[in-house]
């Protein structure tokens, strides 16, 4: 075999072939070194947003996508030097017809891989109706406003706090990217919804005994590189996308953060970083969230009748 | 003559024809109907942020170009019912050969025109130097690091104040409109510049005795809808850009807005509003800058050498 030119071998081993060029670091990485950099830097994030406690029992939202599927690979991996952190997968079906089985199968043969409790939550058992069948009673009724993933948004955040519930756990985990991040980041700016930029944190604040915290141990992590750990370390994944998929101003927000950092590397994390130096600011200003209990489902909600009841409201 | 069938009437007076339509408010226009929509938006925003005072001598920061001179032309016309306000128009003489020599003579005939005292302060006596010799001894002491809108920007705005000063203006307004202000306020994000936020607004705190505070009657006004009132009302204006024009950044920010304002008309308005509503939060957190004095020229500095001294320490 010949040996590789200096060139075309990994800038952090010195010994193994470029695979992945990270243009906002200038590293060049071989396959080795770049999953272990992904691995170091989910471990950095939960030590720096202080994500975990020693004996943690975290629930992982799993989709059966690639974010979800590699955050719960590294967080099994992590938990062999945690053996008091407990994890368990929580998956929700939101009842999609031709789409949502697959990824609930995938999930399933990932958990038991992992050797991870696996536990479905669905829409249909919550709240009566599936996502499909939302949809098709919106549209029967004319309610034509608001897009499938609307309805979904709000109903699936509902899901994962029952869900994290009904296993117990004292934390979940989300498998938001660092590109998620900026996006909702911008798209809270393009809609002019500014005090959401203090709720949106990697850390959520416990507001209220019924919301299981939330973390986001992928919040530094750019989604590309997150598919790509999936990639390498073969991790088998749903990667058709929802039938639904329909956000056309994160789709718009998306290509227009892809070209920026194509054009200046490094964008992404700037404006990462420059969110996190100013939620502080915001945090101490923003009101104080008063939670009441919503009338329809007792669950916590900052008004009278909860997003998601009102939501329901529109197809029962 | 045939009468105008309704769809093609203005939607204000119901009596002239179209000129303009206005996406984010669904207006169709006539002209007449249009550029008093303008000067009465323009008004408005001065009585909203409180701008000016009965007695202001109000300087105005005009370059030559469209938006300066629409701002002249408007506060001249809204100064009729002000009759104790006084306006001088500042122009700043940058020394841009083949260029900034048109502008002045456009200027100036536009003062004459609107009988205004017209001041002119420039770079050379400012500074010593003129652009051009800022940039070509910039570029034969390979300072290839700043643009040539890097220096101007920072010397300009130091010799705006500068001509305010010398006129005795107890203000002075830019033409800073809602195009630049949203532009401005994604590059500061982009940058990771959070905290300018604080400072960029429609009208400046006073922070220092030697600063002029600025006010920005402009900042509700589209750019497009600007170059429209001066195409309208027949304003003599400079259409060259400047042959330095490089703002890398701000050129694809600005692109990526108008796609957005595009698709989603109202954008501008809406980030406009959400940073109002956020800035609060920022100035109370944001350290109250201590002023200095900068040890080179006197001026207030937030540092020990104020940043145009520092840039014109590579040309020195």
């Amino acid at each position: 075999m010949k040996p590789l030119t200096s060139s075309k071998v990994c800038t952090l081993c010195n010994k193994n072939e470029q695979f992945f060029s990270r243009e906002y670091s200038g590293e060049k990485l071989c396959k080795k070194c770049f999953t272990q950099s992904i691995e170091s830097k989910v471990r950095a994030t939960i030590t720096r947003y202080k994500m975990l406690r020693f004996n943690d029992h975290l629930a992982v939202a799993v989709s059966g996508g690639k974010d979800s599927l590699s955050l719960l690979y590294i967080l099994a991996k992590l938990n062999k030097f945690r053996p008091n952190t407990t994890l368990t997968a929580v998956t929700v079906d939101e009842g999609i017809e031709g789409y949502r089985n697959e990824a609930l199968e995938i999930a399933a043969s990932n958990c038991k891989q992992l050797k991870i409790p696996h536990h479905i939550v669905s829409f249909k058992e919550l709240y009566g109706f599936s996502l499909d069948e939302i949809v098709q009673r919106a549209r029967s009724r004319g309610e034509t406003e608001l897009t499938a993933c609307a309805y979904c948004g709000v109903l699936r955040r509902k899901a994962i706090n029952a869900g994290a519930r009904q296993v117990c756990a004292s934390k979940v985990a989300t498998a938001h990217t660092l590109d998620d991040e900026v996006q909702t980041v911008l798209m809270n700016i393009f809609h002019g919804d500014v005090m959401r930029l203090a709720k949106e944190k990697p850390v959520t604040s416990e507001v209220h005994p019924l919301l299981v915290q939330k973390i986001k141990p992928f919040c530094e992590i750019p989604e590309k590189e997150s598919a790509l750990y999936a990639y390498v370390k073969k991790i088998d994944f749903q990667d058709t996308p929802c039938p639904y998929a329909s956000e056309a101003l994160r789709n718009d927000i998306r290509g227009m953060i892809n070209q920026m950092e194509a054009k200046h590397a490094g964008t992404k994390f700037t404006v990462f970083k420059a969110i996190e130096r100013l939620r502080p600011a915001l945090e101490e200003t923003a009101k104080k969230e008063k939670f009441q209990t919503c009338k329809e489902c007792g669950e916590p909600s900052a008004l009278d009748l909860c997003k998601s009841c009102e939501l329901l409201g529109h197809v029962r």
